[in-house]
């Protein structure tokens, strides 16, 4: 009965103040676990089968060899292994008291303790910090966070010979090489940094040097211009999004969320997870919401299997939970299925058991970019938030450093479970020996970085910066307005610098009509005064259905659509002149029908308007892309130029019940009508549907913010936009 | 308590013989039906949702149009969905007894008694037995499939009076006519002609006419030369195979299920599920076999999102349930996830929901082709039966008439929820107006009926049989043995008259190898006197991720393979000359790496041999063809050339994870050391893995059956055969 109390005190004072003995828990969450272990439940469960793991591990010699091999080859693999092994470990020393495991801990340190001081740097060493144990010091960052874990779970059980064997043998060496000796990797405010500082700070407050913990927080000067707290200054915006994007923000987030955990249990007055207005906590829930359907969004270099399911997300969330008692974030651990043998990690797993999951509250959401916020943005617009919801993300981010792509203004769109207008993300096989060793793919700069992989707009077959990531840094979008209600969900950027004498903006509204019609309208404006060839493309995933466009195929041979800057990876499959209004293609994806719409507007008449269907995989002899496919809506004209968009989600294909519904496009006209207002700061496109519904989408673009009221005029009848857009039906 | 008596006695006599005043059930059957819907349990919740539907349905008019349209169009669509209507409201009544619902089949019947007698034949008819209702006798055979069944439900509330004018007015016009008037259809030895007599039989049950019960059993003279019992006799191979293969199996299964239903309900003494051995259930099991992850192997003209879900086979193996209670049908019905208003249907709920589901025992089988079995086989070899298994199937069958593919000897290869080695399938898009109105495309013959579609021998870019059905329905392969163990399945077949001066035969053995090595070895022989290009394609699904062949990508442009024969749909992305001994090609699907191996003997030293990568699309400007991949073993060479082949299942790349397992092939080396053996009539095959396992695969062609011991020499050492084949480890 006791332990049950203690069990559901702690779940509901889940931010019990305690200085601690141990590095991650109060010594009130370590009798809970010791008690969890023995009853039932998935933590339980999850002891079980860790503790069958390690016993089984424990039957093999311990092995630390010299250290040879770089990243993926055998000692590199060999040295992880031990390193998770310690901290697991320790956790079951924890929970068990059972000395055995103890001693498997410090017999592993006591042979790297003998090792370590005698090591130069690295045989393979990457040009950049090196490490001695392994290639770069990051890997020597990483072992020594989770060593030290198993360090501080069992240090009780030894001697103080024994102690200070390890302890002089390899972890202060190991914190003073990572720390005073690399400078330059120890105070950069870069996710390198925070996984050295957060070692060498964790190391701090389990051996006792306090000193190292006041170097980790405020940089080896103790002045504040390098270490953790700049670094949640500036490595995440005020609404917890990392520039590199959600691939590489989760993988920052692993020494963040334990380096902060570590500073909570030790010096809880430090209130670090309060710090900035609670940037932990935003940074982990922000990489939870920047995903659909458990996969992060594919957005700059990200390899598109990564999804919430990954080890570093279930320590934030873990953390996180114990935090602020979220429930939300219960489904995300039950989707992640991996309950961590921590003190948090029980009260998740109780929490579980209980059944007290509510689903994660996905919203529609603004992520600012930058510092300040103010470096554009990632929009995500949200709508029926059922598991079929739909999701549309714009991307008017800044560049995103060294993995960063060149695709301002790009989008995605996601429904029912599918990436329906996709990123092609990084190329990349992650551990492929065959495919480049594992790394980025030649191709991830030849071709998905550049503009033309993605849906945004490429003057004259240009990469936006023409490709240079330094000038890409230096600018950014800037985000005009952002409005998300029931009906619909709008936003609108503009991108001024990444053409020489070319502006352009976009607004793209996510509409779930009261009608029931689903669509998004998508206008991307163009301002220039030259003669211009623009490419507008769509990335689609499906089966191609229909078209309006008559193309000319390419029947026996077919060729590269350009020579460079992406476009030679493209076979140009057909084209075909526009010259009907609307140039349509309608695809299929598993059961649902897209259809996507264009129109060009211009002043100038003479419009040389195409529409292309690009496959990747010319020059392309080693297959490292993968064979997917675009549209294009092409016009080379001079002057200013505006492509209207729509993309509609309709009907429905059922094979096994052998019906389909509406697999055609509904949509009879699409317009831009603004001169047909009385006040040009209005833009008005009208959207007229083959059911007889005709939309107006108007769209003040001067309006000051969500209660400012813009009348207008419009076939002789007052329509009135509250706020920056409003959609009618006429 | 009485209610819950009789429902499980219902359950534990499933076979209870009893004549019916129903077509479909006995009367305790119905008593049965009336206690459930009030109680809860899933046939409940059925029931309650198909009233909820018909009631929201009720309140519109009833809409009985004069015929117009064709299939998919309007008044073929409104006939239709009263059928169902019809046999829905049947069973509502027969289970509420509410009048409301037999006033609402009544008055729908009304409607067509009234039109019928007038109708000529239908505006739209197609060429071949036309109907009046609608476009195709075909489809008035369902109507009258459906509407016998809802009228059998609600004759009892209906006055003599009203029943003559149903009955007078359609029923007896309509079986006439599809009967009497319509020989041609009626007496064919066809699914066709079994839903003719489908419908005149249930109708011969619910007026009260034996007649023509007994013309629908057999024919029209009754002499047996036609009706259902010939087609029982001839339609499925002795094990249940029909030879159009599993998705035209499914679709035929309906009229036979449902007819001998009411034969066994109706004429009990004619034991009709015990006919021919059984032949209604192997039928029925048959379908569910050739299915792999709840879809239907995607063999000849399939549409392939067709799987177990079908209604058809819902009806199926609710019948099969009742009189075998085997319960590895339920699993299937589990799957199916719908529940029929039936007594069959509620002995399925009520096991259900007592959970009685045990796994449906999937095997390894061959499948007999032609009325004797003897005109080819399916084999299908099956192993590890986790959700992860491994099927191949070893497509020796016949032709398949209309619906068949020129396809000898083809194969195709699953695993873990993959098809991995795929057949192409039918090109078509059912029920998709835009790609030629749903119907089968101009490709489904120009391209996915060719041989190039396979994964078989083409010889001199010629498909089989010159691509003629009629003279492919006159020959096929001969199976010559199949031995199916543990550790290794394996099959072996001919084909003799594919080409003129050609014979190919080929064996096929899945390897679940003590040591763990999952493998197939695959040698296909070439007999020939004359000089040929010979071609091998494997489709594969997945990403290339290396090949030991070097290849000259076709970098800046591409061509279509070839002229004719489906070779003009193929892009030829890459080949290469093979100038090692292995071709191998390695790719990644999931989480599983494949590589594919080819070795060619030939007596011949001169051998031409090139590995050429193609993808799917040229000759394509409407994308009326999915753009999937094949690699092609090419070889030009005069004389006997063997193919030896074998697919590697390897590795895992977990990208969650991060990490990856085994990504490159472990296969050193692959030969025929058949020469190096004392018996001229033994294959042998060597295959050296770099973990050292060597293995030897020897094959007696000779043996004349399992038992049958062969001893030979190799390496100075004895080995034995035991039948057919035997995998040694060296």
């Amino acid at each position: 009965m006791k332990i049950t109390h203690i069990i559901l005190a702690l779940v509901s004072f889940a931010t019990f103040d305690c200085t601690a003995n141990n590095l991650l828990e109060t010594e009130q969450q370590v009798d809970a676990m010791q008690a969890a272990a023995n009853s039932s439940g998935s933590f339980a469960r999850e002891f079980q089968r860790r503790k069958a793991q390690v016993d089984l591990a424990m039957a093999e010699k311990i092995n630390v060899p010299l250290p040879a091999d770089a990243g993926g080859g055998y000692t590199h693999e060999v040295h992880k292994r031990n390193y998770a092994m310690m901290r697991d470990a320790g956790r079951l020393y924890m929970i068990t008291q059972d000395k055995k495991y103890a001693n498997l801990v410090r017999d592993i340190l006591f042979e790297y303790a003998d090792m370590y001081p005698t090591l130069p740097l690295h045989p393979k060493q990457k040009e950049q910090s090196p490490g001695k144990l392994f290639w770069q010091s990051l890997n020597e960052a990483m072992w020594l966070v989770y060593s030290i874990q198993g360090y501080d779970s069992v240090k009780s059980a030894l001697t103080q010979k024994e102690r200070e064997r390890i302890e002089n043998g390899v972890f202060i060496p190991m914190a003073t090489y990572l720390s005073d000796e690399s400078p330059e990797t120890f105070d950069k405010i870069h996710n390198h940094g925070t996984w050295a500082v957060a070692a060498v700070g964790m190391t701090g407050y389990v051996i006792d040097k306090p000193e190292w913990v006041e170097k980790s927080l405020y940089g080896l000067d103790k002045s504040g211009k390098g270490g953790f707290m700049r670094q949640l200054d500036e490595l995440f915006s005020p609404e917890g999004y990392y520039n590199e994007g959600p691939y590489y923000q989760r993988f920052a987030l692993l020494p963040f969320a334990l380096f902060a955990k570590a500073i909570d249990v030790n010096d809880p007055d430090r209130n670090i997870f309060e710090y900035r207005d609670g940037i932990l906590l935003k940074a982990i829930t922000t990489t939870i919401e920047l995903s659909y359907d458990g996969l992060f969004f594919g957005i700059n270099d990200a390899i598109k299997d990564k999804g919430i399911d990954t080890m570093e997300l279930v320590h934030g969330v873990t953390i996180a939970y114990n935090k602020t008692g979220e429930k939300g974030l219960l489904t995300i651990a039950k989707e992640q299925n991996q309950i961590l043998l921590t003190g948090d990690g029980l009260e998740v797993a109780n929490a579980l058991d209980e059944g007290l999951a509510k689903p994660y509250p996905f919203v529609s959401k603004v992520y600012g970019d930058g510092i300040k916020g103010d470096e554009g943005a990632l929009v995500v617009m949200r709508q029926n938030q059922a598991a079929d919801h739909q999701t549309l993300v714009f991307k008017a981010t800044s560049q995103g450093l060294g993995h960063g792509h060149f695709d301002k203004l790009n989008w995605l769109f996601f429904n029912d479970g599918e990436e329906v207008v996709y990123d092609y993300g990084a190329a990349r096989f992650l551990n492929i020996e065959a495919k480049y060793g594992g790394h980025y793919l030649f191709e991830n700069d030849a071709y998905a970085k550049q503009t033309i992989a993605h849906n945004t707009l490429i003057v004259d077959e240009t990469t936006h910066f023409k490709g240079n990531t330094k000038v890409g840094n230096q600018r950014h979008p800037e985000v005009l307005f952002s409005e998300f209600d029931e009906q619909m969900q709008i936003s609108s950027a503009i991108m001024k610098d990444a053409y020489d004498d070319v502006v352009f903006s976009r607004t793209q509204a996510l509409v779930n009509s009261d009608e029931g019609h689903v669509f998004i309208i998508d206008i991307l404006d163009v301002e220039t005064e030259g003669k211009h060839q623009l490419d507008l493309p769509v990335h689609f995933n499906g089966q191609f259905i229909e078209s309006s466009v008559a193309f000319t195929g390419k029947n026996k041979s077919q060729s590269a659509l350009g020579e460079k800057n992406g476009y030679q990876y493209l076979w140009l499959q057909a084209q075909g002149k526009v010259t009907d209004n609307l140039a349509k293609v309608t695809w299929l994806n598993k059961n649902t029908f897209y259809t996507h719409s264009t129109v060009i507007n211009s002043s100038n008449k003479q419009l040389d308007q195409e529409l292309l269907m690009v496959r990747i995989g010319a020059n392309d002899p080693n297959f490292n892309l993968i064979a997917k496919q675009a549209l294009i809506n092409r016009v080379n004209t001079a002057g200013n130029v505006q492509f209207l968009n729509m993309l509609e989600v309709h009907g429905e294909y059922n094979g096994s019940r052998e019906y389909t519904i509406d697999s055609g496009s509904q949509l009879s006209s699409l317009e831009n009508v603004s001169s047909q207002s009385n006040d040009d700061a209005i833009t008005l496109i009208k959207a007229t549907f083959e059911t007889g519904v005709t939309y107006l989408l108007a769209i003040a673009k001067d309006a000051t913010d969500k209660n400012a009221k813009t009348a207008f005029m419009y076939s002789d009848k007052e329509y009135v936009i509250q706020g920056n857009a409003q959609l009618f039906r006429l």
